[in-house]
């Protein structure tokens, strides 16, 4: 995790790839997102989506746990290097979660993560505000997924 | 479900209350978001939270579940009234979640649904997408959650 003064706009992570198979896609249908499309093939086929389709909110949360596994990687990197490292918050949300194509069974979405804006905080002086653009793309490098994350990131104190 | 002609602009239904519990809060969080303050009583009370709390996308996906079962209740009544009942298709996405206040082990969230906004979709006549305002309240009143939902809704087809 760096520190909000050694955010750079423009950096940009790949998070990895996910494939989501009928499997996944049904148990987290069932749990969160029971639409008969998101449940069963021939439904999703007549649907809109033209085949088994994951719940969008199945493919955020993959996002979601993507980034939290690459910020653990560049944390434990940055402490294998010896720096010092900075405490993230929590995220006060997000904006324009679009999903622009369907997931289907069977495809791989590969995630990515690119800094769009960071500003501080009034209100936490002791806190940044990083804006980052998340994506996802299909094995088609089809757009599938994007929303712009909001975060807290730690600021470095004043040396006295 | 009602069609796109039925539906009214400022309509609200309730749409139930769920109770997050620890368990249930370090269950999602080991799947989908597993950042220490998701995860652990210590490190969430030590955090800018106050206390172990729910990822933001929890809240979320438990606002989808209980969207979805309102829908077929809707359904389901039309059905036993002997109405023709509408498809509901999938979401485009949507706007401005934020997650307003933490939610935290034991809190009871009470989630509702607004409609804000219709309009008849050019590329696709058969369809019309209604926006919806989707909240979240804990048990002191406080808004936790909000976000606006954008669905497909079917249209009536014009008698010949």
């Amino acid at each position: 995790m760096h520190f909000f003064e050694d955010i750079d706009i423009g950096a940009r992570r790949e998070l990895g790839a996910f494939t989501f198979t009928a499997e996944d896609i049904k148990r987290f249908a069932r749990e969160f997102d029971p639409q008969r499309f998101h449940l069963d093939e021939e439904e999703g086929r007549k649907s809109l989506f033209g085949g088994l389709a994951a719940s969008g909110w199945h493919v955020a949360a993959v996002c979601m746990k993507l980034l939290v596994a690459d910020g653990k990687r560049v944390r434990e990197e940055a402490i294998a290097r010896g720096e010092e490292v900075a405490v993230w918050g929590p995220s006060p949300g997000f904006r324009d979660l679009r999903w622009i194509r369907p997931v289907l069974a069977g495809d791989s979405i590969s995630f990515g993560s690119e800094i769009e804006t960071k500003r501080t905080s009034e209100k936490r002086p002791e806190w940044g505000i990083v804006q980052a653009r998340n994506t996802g793309t299909n094995q088609r490098g089809e757009l599938v997924l994007s929303f712009m994350g909001a975060k807290f990131a730690e600021r470095r104190r004043k040396e006295t």
